[in-house]
């Protein structure tokens, strides 16, 4: 199969990329670096010394025998998008091309206007190009499973079938999402929907959880291939934030009372789980959504996990529950389903405290990138719009 | 009251400041005449003369003893609208300076990003002056009865009380947009819903049905006064094109099948609807919904009550369907609630029979200017990308 990775020079776009080479795949890339520019304006870098794209695709080269066909480019310009798709002619599509922070989104006004422009036009010139140059293509985009917020039903992949007032329907699952960012991915899961409802396109919308490793088999050990991993308060999820923190002796800091419950998968899996979708393409027209995840973890119970796993290492690192920069519900009902990856032969690899344990050791290897930047770990992106540290609670 | 209208030029919002000022209120206006290039970039005009602005500011002025306060200026420019705000200190901006013809969003990349990006930001803006200046104040903003498509069941406003396998939630009702444009409405309602949630803000969400008609009885037969009428494939409502096709002896064209089942409301319901809304804020943190149109109406029954109305006036026109140019169902079950603006003291005038004779009078005295433009109402815009003319059902 030939896939196109728009922001293969991220986080998941990396390793996918190695993953489905390694399963034989012909695989090429865009991306505009802007992931790293970001990170580099919240005052960070990423733990892991990621390298240069050059040097990337010289070892990519090396390991596989074939070149990664890459292009610099910015998703937001339409003749960049058409131009790619049409010189590599893919048949599939896996968009990981988007601004993915929602502390950046919430910093002012533009930071909100250029997430939301810069999330909603990429995913808009990719539709248009997939029309007009293979609209046979399968898309693989990347939501979230904070798309649904916190509802106090269960939350099905999608769509549901409900009765109301005696009628029958089945209707898009509401979405409340709770940052600028996370709504660009329902304006997104909205406007793919309509692309594969009036144009015949075919999509499989990833609503991700949170994704944590440092790791996948492909790397081989060779740190040339290593994938990034932030731990600033914009791009570190709260599980980076707890590896950073257990690295270099802070306090592991959950936010506010400590209770959100989220839905969480290790790197590899996540892995497993886009070349389940890839391999599995729906019919034309479909618009198809996966909850990925593999366990719903409390953030406390998470903060103690790491901090166990941070034990065996001999770092002895306490849970000092945070301010909270966020408005969010630290306390509520979860129970999102997640069948059709199982359906689809997913096996979750189901060993948290080993995958934290890969994680730590690897992070204290690179524990000096951490500390260099280390106040870059402390939150002062509020939902209300003030920008103040956020201090300990009582 | 203060108000703020975005969007003053425009067909809801020049009525608008005439009628609220009719009522004592204190108004204020901003407007980028964006409306004025699309319609002339469709090929078209409005049917009625409508004046530049100055004009319109001076009538205004001799009719009401004090200037509407007016600003030029582009939404997409968060300084404009901030300081604007600033200046006037609005008790209410009501928001209807968007770009909202779905036949223009759908007629190609460019068209789709300009007018998610205009709709989208313009709000952001809006939301981030208010959040910064006017917290207090209360948004009135448009949204559209096709935020919700035709589901199969009800429609209530906005949000819907749900038993979803045995547990209950009250929720934002699914929104299945049919365009881009409609799409934007959508992305609007998710972030102003957010925007009250996480900053208590206030806000009125309008999902408007079609809204027709040439006058409210403020502009008092003075020409200057008139609001604009555009009857073009793309900013011509069905109702618009059916009476412009009348008065110049064209027949009357309703897409595909013809029982796209729509709400409908004329001008002056529009003008008191909107003013109960100002006058009757929700509180702070309320994101409230209205859906405003009074009957709901077969686009084929609406065909034949404007041939009744212009064989009253001697015109004598056929109804003959036309090759639908969107894709859209034709026929299905459509029962929206529509009680929330009844409630508050809505009297619907009732009588659409009068309103199309009202309107198929003043078209007759603007025939020329639709003549002249007559090609403008032939549509060729597709929601399949290509364009072409569609020609007659056989």
């Amino acid at each position: 199969m030939r896939v196109l990775i728009a922001g293969v020079d991220g986080y998941l776009g990396w390793p996918l990329a190695l993953h489905l080479r390694a399963r034989g795949h012909e695989v090429a890339g865009i991306d505009a670096y802007f992931r790293r520019d970001w990170v580099a304006e919240m005052g960070s870098q990423s733990a892991s010394p990621i390298r240069r794209m050059s040097e990337r695709m010289a070892a990519f080269g090396e390991h596989f025998g074939t070149s990664l066909v890459f292009r610099r480019g910015d998703l937001r310009d339409y003749g960049v998008v058409k131009n790619m798709v049409r010189a590599f002619r893919p048949d599939a599509i896996v968009h990981l091309g988007e601004m993915p922070s929602a502390p950046y989104s919430m910093v002012d006004v533009d930071h909100c206007v250029y997430t939301q422009t810069n999330n909603i036009v990429g995913t808009l010139n990719i539709l248009f190009a997939m029309r007009d140059e293979c609209p046979e293509a399968h898309l693989v985009k990347l939501g979230t499973m904070g798309e649904y917020g916190t509802p106090n039903v269960d939350i099905p992949e999608g769509s549901f079938d409900i009765e109301y007032r005696g009628r029958k329907d089945r209707l898009p699952f509401p979405r409340q999402a709770g940052s600028w960012y996370h709504q660009t991915k329902v304006h997104d899961t909205n406007n793919v929907t309509m692309a594969c409802r009036i144009w015949g396109l075919r999509s499989t919308d990833i609503m991700q959880g949170v994704v944590y490793g440092t790791r996948i088999d492909e790397m081989a050990d060779d740190e040339r291939l290593v994938t990034r991993f932030d731990f600033d308060q914009s791009f570190g999820t709260a599980i980076n934030r707890f590896c950073a923190q257990a690295v270099v002796g802070l306090p592991l800091t959950p936010y506010g009372k400590g209770h959100q419950r989220r839905g969480f998968l290790p790197l590899r899996d996540s892995m497993q789980c886009l070349t389940l979708a890839l391999e599995n393409p729906p019919p034309p027209g479909e618009y198809r959504v996966f909850n990925q995840f593999e366990d719903v973890y409390d953030i406390t119970e998470l903060a103690l996990a790491v901090q166990r796993a941070a034990r065996n290492l001999g770092l002895e690192v306490e849970v000092r529950n945070m301010v909270n920069p966020r408005l969010e519900a630290e306390e509520h009902y979860y129970n999102p389903d997640h069948r059709r990856l199982l359906d689809l032969g997913y096996r979750p690899s189901g060993d948290m405290a080993a995958e934290l344990r890969t994680m730590l050791a690897d992070l204290l290897r690179w524990r000096g990138r951490i500390q260099s930047h280390v106040h870059a770990l402390a939150p002062d992106i509020r939902w209300s719009g003030s920008r103040e540290k956020c201090g300990y609670l009582p």
